[in-house]
C-alpha cells in the first residue's frame, strides 16, 4: 500500500493531504519516527507528541513566508519531514548528517537555530517587529512547551508581548512534563488550567469571549458556529496572560488537528500576542515512550519492539560518579543540598532527589535562578551543589560572577557535558566554560582525570571555603590511571611521570590522552613527563617553572575553545616569565562544532592522540 | 534643637524612637542624605523615596538575626544610617571609604553584596530555606523596585516562590518608574493595581481577606480593628501572584509607617510568600527630585538650594557621541532600529527614541530578552544596536553565544561603561567584557581610541554583515590623536607611530595612555612604535609579526582583567610563533575592583600613563 508519506517531498506538499487522511499520515510519521529513531538516536517521546501540532501548524501557515521558532528545538522532526528532509533520517545526528534541531543551512523553513530553552517568544517579537516595520503581514509563530515558561527570559518575552499591537501566536505545547517533571507556581496554575478544562462544548464559553477579541469579532464567530467539526473545546480566561496583556485561547485537544486548527484561525485575527494553550501527550502512539517519557526524551538506538537500548551501558558514566558520590558525601555531611534546573534525571540527582528530599531542589528550567538561589543557602550555612550541564551553565554567568563569587560563596558548580559533548551539536558542545570561568575572581576552577578524581575533587569543593566549579565530560568515566591519587591541594597540579624531552600538562579528561601520547612517545624513546593539572584556575605556575627547566617542549591540552582557555594562561606565564621553551597549545579551534560521535570529532579537531602525538612529532622535527 | 538622629548609633536603635516622632526622624534622615549625596555624589532619588520604608523594616525585623536583602541596593542608604554607618556618609563612595551598595564587609546587617538588578527574590528564598532546615525562625525580607519585576529572574524566583510552605515577605517598592519609564505587561498590570486602589477604609475589603490568610486569622483581625489608626488600605486579591501560588497585600501607602508595619506583620504570619505592594514616591522630601527623579537617580555633586550640579559637564561623553552618531546613522539606514534594558538615558538613546520611536525598543531590565529579541529582528532584516553597560551584559552571555552568534546575525553590541567605572564599585565595573566575548566564533569586538573612533566604529559595525560588539568607556570622550583616521578594515589595528625599542599595542581607552607613555619615552630617546589594536577579536596577528622584527619589548594594554583578555592572546600568539621578545602584559589584575574615582583606581591597579612607563623602565633596565 502507498503511504502518504511518500507524496511528502517539499514544504506546504502536506496541503494535498484530504483532511480525512490526517490520521493515517499521522500514524505514518510516527512509525517513520519510531523507526528512524530507534536506529540513529535521538529525541523520541518529545517529537512523538508534536505530530498533530506540528501538522496542524504546516497546514494553517505557508512556509517559508510564514514563521514559525521551535523553542529548544528537539521536536522539530516532524517539521523536518514535512519540510523535504524525510530521506536525511538514516543520517540524523551523525557526523555530517542532518542535525537533530532547527537549522537555517538545512532548510529556508527553519528560521532560527536554536538548542536552548525559552528563547522563542524573544526571537519572534524580533520576527514581529521586523515584519511589520517592513509592512508586511506574514504569521510568525513561537512554539514552546510548559516547561520553558519556567525560564525567565520567556517571561521577559510575555512581558514584552503584552504591549504589541499586532498579531504573534504563541503555542504553548503543554505535556504536564518537560524533561523531568514541572515545578513551581506556573506549573501548579497550568494544572489548574488544564482540570478546568471541561470540554463543555462551543456555545457556552467560546463565543462571547471570541466576539470580545480584538480583530475576531461576530462574523468569525458565526462561521465557527456553522462549520461542521463540533468544537470540543472552551476558552477559558487565564488571568495570568491576560494579567500580563495577552488573550489567552484552550485549552486545546494537542492531537486533534481540525481543532487546532480553528483555534489558530481564530488566534491569527487578534491584533496582539495570543497564547494558544494545547494539550499534548509526551511518546503518544508508542507505549514504551508513553510509559516512561524520560526515559525517551533523548534515546541511543533501542529495540522497537521491546523498546529496550541496543547498547548496554557496560561502564559508568561520569554522571553516575557524581550521582553515587553525591549520595555518600550528603550522608556525612548534612549542611550539603542539591540544587538542578530541570534535570534530575540527566544531572544524576534522582537518587538524592529520592533520598533526601529536604536538601534537593528542582528550580525549572531557570539556571539564573538556581545559582543565586545556592547563594542565598551558602548564605544561610548550607553548601549547595548547582549540577548544570556546561553549555546551560551559560545563562548563569552574571549571577555566577555576581551573587556568588563577588560574595565569596561556598557554592559547587558541578559541571556535567564539558568539552565535546557530541550529536546534539553545536548548541550542546561544552566548549567554553574553562573560558567563561576561569577569569572570574575567586572562582575555582577544576577538572578530574578519571572517576576517581571526580570523586575527590567533589569532596574537595565541598569542603572548601569558596565557590569551587567542577567540569567533568559526557559519557564513560575513564577508569584509569587509578594508581595516581595525590591529594588535593589547592591549585596544585599533579605529576604523574617524570621526563625531560616533552612535559605534557593535561587538563581533565585530557589526561588520558595525554597518557596516550606519552607512552607513544616513550616507545620512541622520547622521555616524557605528564602532568594532570587539575586546576584551570588557580593555574599552578610552580609546576610550569619546574617543567620548564628541562624540557624541549611544553604542550598543554584541554578539551575546551583556545581562546580564554587554560592554554592561553600558560603562554601568558610563559611570556611574563621569559621562559625560553617551545609551547604547543592543544585546544579546541575557535568555532562552532557541529555534531557527531564524540571520537570523530576529537580526530577532526585535533584532540585525539594520534593528532597530538604528530603535532609533537612535527614540532620535534624543527628542532633538529 | 537635638536630632533624633543622633541617638541612632547602631542596629535597632531606631526602636527606642517613639512612634509619634517617625515623621521627624523621617526628615531628619533625607535631610541628612540631601546634604551628604550633594557633597560626594550618589544614588539619590530612590534613597529619598524608601526613608519610612526603611525605617519600618527596621522597626518590624530584629537585625542581624532577621535578613533583608535589597535588590540592586542603590536604595540602602537609610539602611546604612540606621546600622550604625552614619558618620561613614563624608566617604560615600569615595576610595577606601564607604560603598554605596550593601556590603558584608561594612555591617552584619548587609545580608549580601549586589549592585545588579532582580536578584533579592532568589537570595532570599535561599536564605528561607536554609533557615528552614536548620529549624530557625527569623525573617526574610526581600525588597524590589517595580522595574526589577521586568527582568526574567525575577520571575523564574517567583514561580520557585509559588511552593513555598513557609514566610517568606516581598516587599514590592513601587514607584511606577524604576530608572526610567516602566514598560510592558508587568508595568500595565501594576498599574491597575495602583488604580484601583481606593483607600476605602479597612472594613470593606481587608477583613475577610485576612481572616482566609494562612496563619493570621480573626483574632489578629479583630486586633487590628481595634487598633487606633485606621488603616487606609484595602487589599485587592491580585490574580497574577494568587495565581503564580503567593499571597498579595497591598496597596500600602509607601510613606506611612504604622500601615507598612502592619502589613509586614500580617505578612509575616502567612506560612507561604507573601508580596507586600508599597507605593513610594521617588525623589520624596527634596523638590528637584520629586520633579525629575530620572536626573536624580545618581548624581554628582550639587547645590541643595537650586538642586544644579557644581560641575558642568566640559567634555562630550561617549555616551553623547553614541548618542549623536546613533541620530545619524539612522538617517541614512531605515534598517537601523536600537534597542535598551530599561536604559533609554543612560545608554544616550533618548534622543533616538524621540525621533525614531518606531524603531526604538526599551525591553526592561531584561538583558536576556534584548539580545535574543535583536536576534530576531536581525533575521527580520533589520539591523538592531543593542545599547547595554559592560556589566548588565554578562546577564546576556549565553544569549550572544546561543541566538546571535551562532546564528551569525547581524547585531551590534554598544558596549558603554566599559573599563574602570569607578563609584559604583565592584558590581558595576566593566572589566570583564573583552574575557567574555572575545573568545566567542563569530563575534568581531572592537574599542575605538577616541570619540571619532567611535563614531567610525559604530558606522563600520552597521554595515558589517555579522555580529559586533563595540566597547567605550565611562565618562569623558576622548579628543587627541584626531589626525589618525586609517579607514577600518576588519581585524586589522592601525599604527600610530613607527619606532624602534619599544612597540606599544594599546587597546581602546589605553591608547591614549599609551601615547602619554611613548611620549615620555621619546623623550628619554627610546624610540618606540604606538600601535591602536582596534580589534579584540579577532586579533591581528600581522602586526605582532611586524613588531616582533625590530623591537626589544612589546607591551600590550587593556581596561580588562588579564585572564582571558587580549593580552593572553598576544601571549598565546607569540609563543605559538616562536618570537623571542619580551613581553609585557598590563591588563587590569584577577580581582574585584572596589569604588574610588577613575584616575586613582587606574594608579592604584597600575594602569596609569606613570605606572607602565616605570613598568617598561624596568623591563629597559633587566636587558641592559
Amino acid at each position: 500500500m502507498p503511504r502518504l508519506l511518500d507524496g511528502i517531498n517539499n514544504a506546504n506538499d502536506i496541503k494535498k493531504i484530504k483532511a480525512q487522511d490526517y490520521d493515517k499520515l499521522a500514524r505514518e510519521i510516527r512509525d517513520f519516527l519510531i523507526q528512524n529513531v530507534s536506529q540513529t538516536g535521538g529525541h523520541l517521546a518529545s517529537n512523538l507528541g508534536v505530530v498533530e501540532l506540528t501538522m496542524a501548524l504546516h497546514l494553517f501557515l505557508n512556509l517559508p513566508q510564514d514563521k514559525l521558532i521551535w523553542d529548544v528545538g528537539h521536536q522539530a522532526y516532524t517539521h523536518k519531514v514535512l519540510t523535504g528532509r524525510k530521506n536525511l533520517f538514516s543520517t540524523l545526528r551523525q557526523m555530517d548528517g542532518m542535525s537533530g534541531f532547527p537549522k537555517r543551512e538545512e532548510s529556508v523553513c527553519d528560521s532560527f537555530d536554536t538548542g536552548h530553552s525559552s528563547t522563542a517568544i524573544s526571537a519572534a517579537l524580533g520576527l514581529v517587529k521586523a515584519r511589520d516595520l517592513n509592512g508586511e503581514n506574514n504569521k510568525v509563530v513561537a512554539v514552546l512547551g510548559d516547561g520553558a515558561l519556567t525560564g525567565g527570559m520567556a517571561f521577559e518575552a510575555i512581558n514584552n508581548a503584552g504591549r504589541l499591537k499586532t498579531n504573534l501566536i504563541i503555542v504553548l505545547n503543554d505535556n504536564n512534563m518537560s524533561i523531568s517533571e514541572n515545578v513551581g507556581g506556573m506549573a501548579n496554575y497550568l494544572a489548574k488550567l488544564r482540570t478546568n478544562s471541561k470540554y463543555t462544548g462551543f456555545k457556552e464559553n467560546m463565543e462571547n469571549t471570541l466576539i470580545q477579541m480584538p480583530g475576531v469579532g461576530k462574523a468569525l464567530v458565526d462561521k465557527l458556529k456553522r462549520s461542521k467539526d463540533a468544537i470540543k473545546y472552551f476558552m477559558l480566561p487565564s488571568m495570568f496572560f491576560e494579567d500580563m496583556g495577552l488573550t489567552y485561547i484552550g485549552p486545546i485537544d494537542g492531537h486533534n488537528i481540525s481543532q487546532m486548527i480553528t483555534a489558530f484561525e481564530a488566534a491569527s485575527r487578534a491584533k496582539k500576542a495570543v497564547v494558544v494553550h494545547v494539550l499534548t501527550r509526551k511518546g503518544k502512539g508508542y507505549k514504551p515512550a508513553e510509559k516512561y517519557p524520560s526515559r525517551y526524551h533523548s534515546v541511543e538506538t533501542f529495540d522497537v519492539v521491546s523498546g529496550s537500548p541496543l547498547k548496554k551501558e557496560k561502564v559508568d558514566s561520569y554522571t553516575k560518579v557524581f550521582s553515587d558520590t553525591m549520595l555518600r558525601l550528603a550522608q556525612s555531611n548534612d549542611k550539603l543540598v542539591a540544587i538542578t534546573a530541570a534535570m534530575p534525571s540527566g544531572t544524576g540527582l534522582t537518587h538524592f532527589m529520592k533520598q533526601y528530599p529536604d536538601r534537593f531542589f528542582d528550580v525549572g528550567i531557570a539556571e539564573e535562578h538556581a545559582v543565586t538561589f545556592a547563594a542565598g543557602m551558602a548564605m544561610g550555612g548550607y553548601k549547595p551543589v548547582v549540577a548544570i550541564y556546561s553549555t546551560f551553565m551559560q545563562r548563569s554567568y552574571d549571577q555566577i560572577i555576581h551573587d556568588v563569587c563577588i560574595n565569596n560563596l561556598p557554592v559547587v558548580f558541578a559541571i556535567d557535558r564539558a568539552g565535546i559533548t557530541g550529536r546534539d551539536g553545536k548548541t550542546h558542545q561544552g566548549i567554553f566554560d574553562l573560558s567563561f570561568l576561569s577569569h572570574i575572581p575567586n572562582l575555582t576552577v577544576m577538572a578530574p582525570k578519571n572517576r576517581y578524581e571526580l570523586e575527590e575533587m567533589l569532596a574537595y569543593a565541598v569542603s572548601y571555603d569558596g565557590p569551587v566549579a567542577v567540569r567533568y565530560p559526557k559519557g564513560d568515566a575513564y577508569d584509569g590511571l587509578s594508581e595516581y591519587r595525590a591529594p588535593i591541594v589547592h591549585g596544585k597540579s599533579e605529576v604523574l611521570k617524570q621526563g625531560s624531552d616533552i612535559a605534557i600538562l593535561a587538563l581533565g579528561s585530557m589526561v588520558k590522552t595525554g597518557a596516550e601520547v606519552a607512552e607513544t612517545l616513550e616507545k620512541e624513546g622520547i622521555s616524557t613527563s605528564l602532568v594532570n593539572v587539575r586546576f584551570a584556575s588557580p593555574i599552578d605556575i610552580e609546576i610550569i617553572d619546574e617543567l620548564t627547566k628541562k624540557h624541549k617542549i611544553l604542550v598543554s591540552m584541554e578539551e575546551n575553545v583556545r581562546n580564554g582557555g587554560y592554554g592561553q594562561k600558560v603562554a601568558d606565564y610563559l611570556c611574563e616569565s621569559k621562559k625560553n621553551i617551545r609551547y604547543i597549545n592543544i585546544s579546541v579551534p575557535d568555532e562552532y562544532i557541529e555534531h557527531g560521535g564524540v571520537s570523530e570529532l576529537h580526530k577532526k579537531l585535533g584532540l585525539d592522540a594520534e593528532s597530538i602525538y604528530n603535532r609533537i612529532r612535527e614540532e620535534l622535527n624543527l628542532l633538529k
